[in-house]
């Protein structure tokens, strides 16, 4: 069968993503090594994620502020622990003048800054410094803020959406008087991220506890949420990290507490980034490229008049335009349907697979005949192809597509999910028994071995060390240990001591 | 009388500026010179700007998109006429590396960039760049784009929201195939900007061509919408500029017409940035604080309950939360009310003075007394002082109030709108007869002779030069012509020939 896409998923994954960015119109290279262009449909969708998250995270107490894109040198300086295992890959800015010379622009020698500023790579520094300004009595607390910003970290190796040098991320802060009240926030923000993959992005993912080795560097605990992508790899899709006292120390947070004393703050820290959307490109794409979920879609219906130059044009419009307006008047997961009554010059077959390129969940084409006889014809993106290998269209009366429209949005929407998350447990061992096995399954001729759960005693220092590098010599990683999943009964599958948890394995973007 | 703030704006107009920045929590020096902390309630007004205005920006046919914070020195050596009259004062990057050296960090000095790369000031050479790859043919057109972002130009002397180094704005870029359509847009947006400022901001604006001299480098026209602030001096707001063919020239932007001829393409941009917060501040503050127009306050409402620590604060709370509720299900501007029922440990009274220097648009204090009787105690942030030098709260039954909340917001907004409008045009003299005159009115004792209309002849070259030289001397600059007065009467005040239009002449930030 003929698909949209010259690449499919099968033969090149890579290559296939690469179309997909390209040829739905979500980002293209800029210049700039690392740093995208994110095009209009690919922005579309991030703005629809931060709609929606923004509302979750502000409905949940937190405020959203901004602090400034320069940190000075001597901030990462006074942290230079947390500063080791991060990548001290960063742009700095040296100068602030351009001159002219010999015709041509150069940076003005004259204008060397004092203090080198860094282009930040995250704000937990200078929104640590300005917590410990406002959090002076126990009245302050909780201190919830939240940030939507650029970040910047040098890549060598970069992919879109996936790895940028410059990349769109939230950044939550927060400060507690007490460990269980950070411990409650860093798990509602955990269950915040995972319903949010799940019921918006329809991404099934696991949420849990990465292990020790896996930690966001300084903090006593970091959780994840990790989705599964259609070549079996992990993609870490958030992550929410109760940092204890050590970062409100280095930053001097501390409050007055009701008996008068002067005491640390407990911090957490998490974020989600422009990630997710290669996340969603990787979990719904197919052979004829992406799959938007309706809750993301800045379209979630595009109506295609067949145009053709003649009398009958205005008439056309104005019945897709009733139709349009019809579908506006109505809410699918409580907000209006979002529209789009195509009508730009072109073919509508050329404009058809444009937008199942794209993704768009529903595509109705109306020509004269469908006008005549109070029709649509009616194309759902989640189930693309009949049998005999042409485009399933459905032909509907007008008002039975406006009736059921809502409806069968949220059916794509859930379909999607369904898809996915069918796909990610079948593609979930739970039967290797030893290292030769796990070695055996992950073999190359098994490429797309998925992830393997394991029974785990939760070994530290030099045990964790010599597990980690043996599943370094498989190109594994342990994603993290599952919320909800109880104490297995198998022993340590990697020590053989009595387990106290699962964990799940796996290759990873 | 006493006033919240210990500045009156009589006595020190800047300082003043500066306590309500800083009492107002709307934004701090951030320890990077020029870059400021943008803090919740500053930051909450600026997403209400955003979510607002990008509604209009989406609602007449623009795409969002995206464009790297980075831009290669060599993009802006190309148009160096461009840069020419642009400031060369620009952040720019060198390295990507920190080292450690001694126990401290460092720039690595092997981590040097092959080519400088600069911090955006506006994104114009790289939305050109990439116009002229997505435009290939008439029925690519018109291409409208808008960017939400942060910039950076480099100031010597800074001042919050109004002149910073970093600030957020909004860029909107387009591509037509002729200078009629492309003249349609930059009216469009332009008339857009002023129905923005005036019915959202409830700031009175000039909408105007600005004179040849201070047209943005490059542009063909440029037009602005202009606000007086309460000093008097004028606050350029906004620009549209119709660009003619010379950026798509510079740019290769060029499509094939209908009859396949490759044709320059006319392009417009247009921006607002966080400099308006600047304007609303000097709008509508007063010596108590910020008064913020209903249509951009993060909470309209603000529910304050008068807790003793005691038994009873418990009902206080729950009959504030039906409060809450029963305002949360309303709308104001046809949006839900936006209420806070801020029952954060502290005395009610400090808890009113916070808000009152915040301007919350309606403060709402509940007593146990009130709420025996049914009641609410309700203070405008518009008209907070009684004859007798008391705030003035009026007692109304919790229904009442309900059933007028949405009709009490847009009688604040309307209020705010008609005071500022009442001042700026008593602040605008149109008697002046002659240069004397008006050296006279702009002497050291007026401290705040707002704008001088004069009839105008529209003069080129040297001629112009002239009179912005003249007008230099009482520091003094052309404002714009507005779009809507006729021919005037008068011979022009300048140059004595026949006046063509009405400029506006003031003092500006």
């Amino acid at each position: 069968m003929r698909h949209a896409l010259d690449i499919t998923r099968e033969a090149d994954f890579s290559g296939w993503y690469q179309a997909v960015v390209s040829q739905a119109d979500m980002a293209e290279e800029s210049g700039v090594r690392g740093c995208m262009v994110i095009r209009p449909w690919g922005y579309g969708i991030w703005e629809r994620i931060q709609r929606v998250l923004d509302d979750e995270i502000k409905a949940t107490g937190h405020d959203n502020c901004y602090f400034p894109l320069f940190i000075p040198l001597s901030y990462f300086a006074k942290e230079a622990d947390h500063v080791e295992g991060f990548a001290k890959e960063m742009a700095v800015v040296t100068h602030h003048r351009l001159t002219a010379k010999d015709g041509t622009l150069v940076v003005d020698p004259e204008a060397k800054l004092e203090e080198p500023l860094v282009v930040r790579p995250t704000s937990e520094t200078v929104i640590g410094e300005a917590m410990s300004r406002w959090v002076q009595s126990w009245r302050d607390l909780p201190l919830k803020l939240n940030q939507w910003a650029n970040v910047v970290r040098w890549e060598m190796r970069t992919r879109m959406f996936l790895r940028t040098s410059e990349f769109l991320w939230q950044e939550g802060h927060t400060a507690h008087a007490d460990k269980d009240d950070a411990m409650v926030e860093t798990l509602k923000i955990l269950e915040l991220y995972r319903s949010f993959a799940e019921e918006v992005l329809a991404m099934p993912v696991i949420a849990g506890e990465k292990p020790e080795n896996e930690r966001f560097p300084g903090a006593v605990s970091t959780f994840s949420i990790e989705a599964m992508m259609q070549d079996g790899k992990a993609l870490q899709a958030g992550t929410s990290h109760y940092l204890g006292t050590g970062f409100a120390e280095a930053a001097d947070i501390r409050y007055q507490d009701q008996s008068g004393q002067q005491t640390l703050c407990h911090t957490t820290s998490w974020g989600v980034s422009t990630r997710l959307i290669g996340g969603v490109i990787m979990t719904h794409g197919d052979d004829d490229g992406l799959r938007v979920p309706p809750r993301i879609a800045p379209h979630q219906i595009v109506i295609l008049p067949m145009l053709r130059d003649k009398e009958g044009d205005a008439d056309l419009i104005s019945y897709c335009e009733k139709l349009r307006m019809g579908l506006t008047d109505q809410s699918a997961f409580r907000e209006p349907i979002r529209v789009l009554l195509d009508s730009k010059p072109g073919k509508v077959a050329q404009k058809r697979w444009d937008w199942v390129r794209k993704g768009a969940p529903i595509i109705v084409e109306v020509g004269p005949r469908d006008m005549e006889g109070g029709n649509v014809s009616v194309l759902r993106r989640d189930r693309l192809w009949r049998e005999d290998g042409k485009p399933d269209f459905d032909i509907q009366t007008r008002d039975d597509f406006l009736f059921c429209a809502a409806g069968t949005l949220e059916a794509i929407q859930k379909n999607l999910f369904e898809q996915a998350k069918k796909r990610r447990d079948d593609n979930i061992r739970r039967d290797i028994a030893d290292f030769d096995a796990l070695t055996a399954h992950y073999a190359d001729g098994n490429d797309k071995p998925g992830w393997v759960e394991l029974a785990w005693s939760r070994p530290t220092g030099a045990d964790l060390d010599a597990v980690v590098e043996k599943l370094k010599s498989l190109k594994l990683t342990i994603r993290n240990t599952p919320m909800d999943a109880g104490k297995p009964e198998k022993p340590c599958f990697f020590t053989g001591a009595d387990s106290v948890e699962t964990i799940y394995v796996g290759r990873s973007y």
